[in-house]
C-alpha cells in the first residue's frame, strides 16, 4: 500500500482533505466519525492529525445526594461508556446513597506534582544541590510564578539515589488539573538549578511524579485531589434496595477488597473505582489516561448497629474544570449538568466524583455479594 | 431542586423525553451531545440511562510499520484524546519506527482471567476443595462450554489464605476481550463447586482477577494479551528525527523508567503507556477502565553499536475486536482504519497496539531527554 | 591506625593469631566471643575470617501442639533473640494454640528458585531461546542432575523484556534449603543455553529468584516452602488466656493486618512473622537473611460462632534441616529439641515453624488489641 | 509425651532446672548451648524462657575505609553468619573500596516511627481528630517527654480511610534504635487522644509504622536511619581486584538490580543488602527481624570515564548502639571492634553499616557478572 502525505488536520479544510485521502487510500467511507459538532479549529488545542470524533455513548445517573464542602445537594451525573450494565449499577448505588441521606465528601489534599530527574556527580554533590534548593525555595517560587498565573509551587521533596536526584515538586493549580503548568514550571526550575548547581536535567519527568502509572508514592501520599467519602446506609435500605444484608456486604468487601487485593498485591483495594472514573473522565474532558491513578485506593464496608457503613479513599483524583478537554462542546455540556463548568468548580466536581465512585462501589459490591454480577452482564450487556 | 422521575433512555422516544426533562429540570439546552449518529436502540447493549454521546476528538497517526505475526505492513492508527501534543508526539514516533524498518511485535500469552472468592471452613477444607477442582477440570470445562460458545477454560490456579479460597480461572476468549464470558462461566463453576464441596461463593470476582486495578499478579503473569515489541533505530535516524543521540535516550530511559519508577515503587516502568492505550481504547470501543492494566509494563532503551535498541513489554493488554463497544458506529470505523473490525482480528489489533505504544514511548522519551516536553506542551497544548 | 595483614582464620592456630593481632591493633581484649565450643575447623564451611562466636540468648517456648502431616504432637521450640518480651509473648500463644487442640499446618508447595538473567539480541531471539529451553527441559534436567545429588529441576518459567531474558528455574531440594545447589545447577544450565542459543549469561541470579529481597513474585507464587496454618480457639480460651474477645481480636486483625498494611503498601499483611522467623532461624542455623522472605504473608482473624478462627499464610519459608548452619553445634542441638535434625526432617520443621509463627501472631495481636504491647515492653524489655 | 511444668529461666538456678527438665523430657544432653559467658541474670532483659545461647560463627572483614560525617577512617567490621563465602566476598569488596580511597556515607534522615490505628465514627469525625492532633502537637510532645528521656516526638502524619485513622508518629531516638520508646510514647498519646476526641485505639501499632515487614511507605520515606553511600573505583582497581570491567559490572547491575527487580516487583533493587545487614545485626545485638527493612533499597553501578561509580541507598536502617542486645557480652565486643559501643555512636555505626553493605554489593555483583558466584559457593560453602 502506498501512503500519500496527509495534511495535518489543523483547520476544517485541511481536515476534510486529510479524511478524503485516508478514505481513498484505505478504501473506506467514514459516515459516523464525521457526524459531530466539533470543528478542527475548536479541537486544535486538544488534538493533532484531527479527522473527526469518537462518539462514546453518554448517559446520566442520579440524582445523587452529596454532602461535601463544595457540592451540597443532589446531582445528575454524566457518564460516557460502552460497558453495558455499568450505569444501571451505578444508578442503583446513587439511589441507595440518596435514600440514606447522601454521601459525605471531603478533599484532604490538593496538589499536582512533577518530579524531574537530574544527574549529579555523586551523593555529596546531590546533597549540595538539595541544600541549594532548600535555601532557594522562594526564588524558585517566584520564577515559577512567571510561567503560570494559576499554578503555585508548594513544596519540593528531594529523593537521591547515587547520581540520580529526583525533586518532587508540588503545585497548587487552581481549577485546572494542572499537569501542563507543573511541567512548564518544573522545566523552568530545572534550568535554574542546572545553572546554579551544575546538576544536569535528564528529564523534566523522572517518574516520581508519577503520572499515568500506578505508583506507591501517589497511593500513599496522593496526587491531584485526595478525596474521602462515606455513607451510613440504614439496614432497611440495604435490604430493600440492595437485596442483601449489611453483614453480607461487609463480608464480601473484606474478603474481596481487602484480602483479595492483598493476595494479588494490588494498589486497588476496591472493586472498580476505574469504571466510574473512566466514564466520568471521558464525559467531562478529563485526561482519560489518568484513570490509572484514580483506580488506586480503598473501599471498606462495615456492618454497624444501624446498617452499613461504607467508605472510599481516593488518594489521586486528578481532575479539573478548566483546561484540558473541559471546554470542548459535549464535555462542557456534561460539566454543566452538574453545575461544574469553568472556574471555581473543581473542588465541587471532585466531591461529586468521589460520591459517584462511592455509589458505584457500593452497588457492585452488593451485587457481587448476591451473585448478581454474572446475571447483570447476561441480561444487560451481551 | 425537585427531581422528577426520568425515563430510562431505552429507545429513541424514551431518550428524547429523558433529555427533555433533564433540560427542563437543569435549565440547560443540549446542543452537542445530541448531535450524533447513535440511536438509543443501537446503544442499548452498551449503556443505560442514555441521553446522547460524548464527542472525543479523533485523529489518525501513521503510517506505522508493524512486523507482527498477524499485523504485517504499515498502518494508520486512530486515537481519540483531548490531550494536545499527544498525537504529534506519537506520530513522530511512528515515523521513526517506520524509518527503521518497523517494529517487531509478538503476543506471548493470551488469556482472560476471573478469580472468584469462596469461603471455606478452614485450610483443610480449602485443600479438599482445591483437590476437587483439580480432579474435575474436565467437568468444569464442559460446564463452562455451555455458557459460552467462544470462551474456553484453560486453567484454574488456587490461592488459599485461611478461610479465603481464590480460584483464578483463565480462559481463551477468541476475539472478544472476554470479561463477560469469563464472569458468566466463573459463576457457573462456582455454583457447581458450591454444590459439590460445601464452599460458599462470596463474590464471583475476588480481586485476584485483577480487573481494572493495578496488580502485581497481572504485571508479572499477564492478563488478556501479553505483548512484546521492539525496534532497532539506526543512529542516523535517531539524530535526524529525534534530535538526540542514542546514548542520551538510553540514559534518560534508565534513569527515568527504571530508577525513577523503582524509587516511586510503580508498576509502570515506562513513560506513558497509558496515553496511547487510552486514546486507542476510546477510539475503538475497548473498555476504557482497562487502561489501568495497560499502563503496567516496561520500556527499555539501550545504546548499541548501530544506534538505539528500544523495547516495550505490555503484560496485560485486554482488548478485543468483537463485543464491548467495538460494534458502535465510530468505533467500528476506527477499527476499519486498521483493518481490524470483527472476527479474527484481535491478535492483529493487539500487535498494532503494542507497536503504537512503542512509538509513543520512544518519541516522548526522546523529547524528554532533550528538554522538549515543556516546550511541546507550551506550543501545542495550551 | 596501621592495619597489619591478618591471617584468614582457617584453622585454630590461624584464628588465634588473627584474634591476637586484632586485639593488639584495636587495643581490645576479647573475653566473650572466644568463649565457645566452635572450632575454626568446624566453622570453616560456614564462615571465613573467623575469630569466635556471637552468643545470642536462646530460650525455648512450648509445648506447642502441631497437627501437620509431618509434625504431629506437642513440641518445645528454640528461639534465639535479643528482643525482650518476645518469647513470653510467643509462649502465651503456644499455650493458647495447645489449649485449643493444636494448629493445623499444611505445606502446599516446596521448590527453591534461581533465575539467571541472559542477554539476548532482541525479542525474536529471546523467544527462540525460550523455545529451545522448552524443547530441551529433559536435557537440562539431566545436566543439573550431575551437579547435585539432592536437587532436581522441576520447571523453568521464562520472562522476557527487550533484550533481558530471565529464566526462573524451580528445583526440588530435599531437606536442604537448596540455594547453593540451585545456583550451581543454574550456572550449569546457563552454560549450556549460552552454547546452544547464543544468549549471553549476565548473572546467574537475575533477581527474579528473588533471594533476600521482598518481591511480589514470591509473595504470590511462593519460594521454598509455602505453608498454611490455622487454629480454632474456643471463646472461653480467648477470654481466659488472651483477656480479650474474639470480636476484639478480629477487629484488630482486620484494621491492622489488612487495612493498615494495605495503606502502607506492605508485602506483610501480618503483625510480626519476622520476629518468630528470625529467632527460629538463628537458633537452628537457617540463613538469617532469608527472614526477609519469611516476613511476607498474611494473618487473618475471624470471629465465629464458637470463638476465634485464626490463620497464617507464609508463602516463602526457605528452610532446611541439612546444609547451611544446621550442623553447627548449638544449631544442631536446637534442631534436636524439636526432633528435626538431619535428613527427612525439613517438612516437619517447616510445619512447626508455621505453627510457631501462628502462635506468635495470635498472642501479639491479642496483646495489641488490649493495649498491652507498650506495657509488655515496659515491664519486660527495658 | 508428657510435658512437665518448666521454670521460667529467670535466674541461673531456674535456668539450670529448666534445662535439666528439658533434657530429661526430650532425652537430650546439651553440650554446646550451655557453653557461654552469658548468665540468666544478664540475659533477663533480652529474653525469657532462657536456656543458653546460640553460637553464631563470627568473623571480621576489613579494613574498610569510610568517609562519613561520623565514621572517618578505616574499620574492621564483625559479621556473624553461617553462610559460607559471604565474608570472603564482602572482604574483597572492602579491599576494593579501601583501595579506591573509601566510601562516602551520609545519613539523610533519622527518625523512628510508630503508627497506631484508631477507630473513628466516620470521616468527619476522623478529620476532627486529625485537626485536634494538629492543634495539640506541643501537648503531645510534652506528654511523650515524660515517658522517655531519649525520645522526642518529631511529627505526626495522619492517614484516614473510612473509620480507620492511622497516625504515623516519628521520633528522634538518640542512640537507641528506639522502637520500644516509640511504642510507649505512642500508647501514651493514644490514651490522650482517646480521652479528648472519642477516637478508640484499636492497636498501638497499625502497620503503617511499618515494623518488620517490607512496606512502600518505608522504602520511599524511610524509617530509622536513611543512609546513602558511594564510591568511585578506578578502572585499574576494577580490573585487578574484581577481574571485570566497569562496563560489565554496570551492565549486570542494570539488568539484575534494576530490570530484574522491576520484573519481580521487588522492594529490593539490590543484590543482597540483607546478607550484610543480617550478619552485622546479629554480631552487634541489633533486632535481627529488622533485617527485613534493611533489605529494601537500591544499588546502582555506572561506568564512568575513570572507572566505576557505585552507590547504595538504604532508606530504613534501624540500628542503635545502646539498648536492645547491644549491651550483651559478645555483642558489645563486636561493637567495640568498630569503636561503636554505647552512647553517641549510632550515627557512626550507621555509616559503617552502609559502607559495609556497599562493599558487599559491589563484590557480589562483580562476581556474578563474571560467572563466579556458583564457583564461590562450590569451593567455599559446601
Amino acid at each position: 500500500m502506498q501512503f500519500p502525505p496527509l495534511p495535518r488536520g489543523k483547520n476544517s479544510e485541511d481536515t476534510l482533505k486529510r479524511r478524503k485521502i485516508l478514505e481513498e487510500t484505505l478504501k473506506l467511507k467514514f459516515r459516523h466519525l464525521t457526524n459531530n459538532s466539533l470543528s478542527a479549529e475548536a479541537a486544535s488545542k486538544n488534538i493533532e492529525n484531527f479527522i473527526g470524533v469518537s462518539q462514546v455513548p453518554l448517559g446520566v445517573v442520579g440524582p445523587l445526594h452529596v454532602k461535601g464542602q463544595n457540592a451540597r445537594g443532589a446531582y445528575y451525573i454524566p457518564m460516557a461508556t460502552t460497558e453495558g450494565a455499568l450505569l444501571a449499577t451505578v444508578n442503583r448505588g446513587c439511589s441507595v446513597v440518596t435514600a440514606s441521606g447522601g454521601a459525605t465528601c471531603r478533599i484532604i489534599r490538593d496538589e499536582m506534582t512533577r518530579a524531574p530527574i537530574l544527574r549529579v556527580d555523586d551523593i555529596e554533590h546531590g546533597i549540595k544541590v538539595i541544600n541549594w534548593i532548600g535555601r532557594n525555595m522562594e526564588t524558585l517560587r517566584r520564577a515559577t510564578a512567571k510561567t503560570t498565573s494559576h499554578g503555585e509551587l508548594v513544596s519540593a521533596e528531594p529523593y537521591l539515589s547515587g547520581r540520580n536526584l529526583f525533586i518532587r515538586f508540588s503545585f497548587a493549580t487552581g481549577d485546572a488539573m494542572g499537569m501542563n503548568m507543573a511541567t512548564i514550571a518544573s522545566q523552568q526550575m530545572c534550568d535554574m538549578i542546572e545553572k546554579k548547581t551544575g546538576a544536569k536535567t535528564i528529564s523534566v519527568s523522572g517518574n516520581m511524579c508519577t503520572d499515568k502509572k500506578a505508583a506507591a508514592i501517589n497511593y500513599i501520599g496522593g496526587r491531584g485531589k485526595s478525596v474521602l467519602a462515606d455513607v451510613n446506609v440504614p439496614e432497611s435500605v440495604v435490604v430493600e434496595k440492595l437485596h442483601a444484608s449489611s453483614a453480607e456486604i461487609a463480608e464480601a468487601a473484606t474478603r474481596k477488597n481487602l484480602v483479595g487485593s492483598a493476595m494479588a498485591l494490588s494498589m486497588g483495594f476496591n472493586s472498580h473505582f476505574a469504571n466510574m472514573a473512566a466514564a466520568l473522565f471521558i464525559a467531562t474532558g478529563q485526561d482519560a489516561a489518568q484513570v490509572v491513578e484514580a483506580s488506586m485506593g480503598m473501599s471498606i464496608a462495615e456492618s454497624t448497629d444501624s446498617g452499613l457503613y461504607f467508605s472510599v479513599r481516593i488518594p489521586s483524583l486528578e481532575v479539573g474544570t478548566v483546561g484540558g478537554g473541559t471546554g470542548l462542546p459535549t464535555q462542557r455540556e456534561a460539566l454543566e449538568i452538574m453545575g461544574c463548568a469553568g472556574s471555581g468548580k473543581s473542588p465541587k466536581f471532585a466531591e461529586i466524583a468521589a460520591a459517584l465512585i462511592l455509589a458505584g462501589e457500593l452497588s457492585t459490591l452488593a451485587a457481587q455479594s448476591r451473585g448478581e454480577l454474572a446475571a447483570a452482564h447476561s441480561s444487560l450487556a451481551r
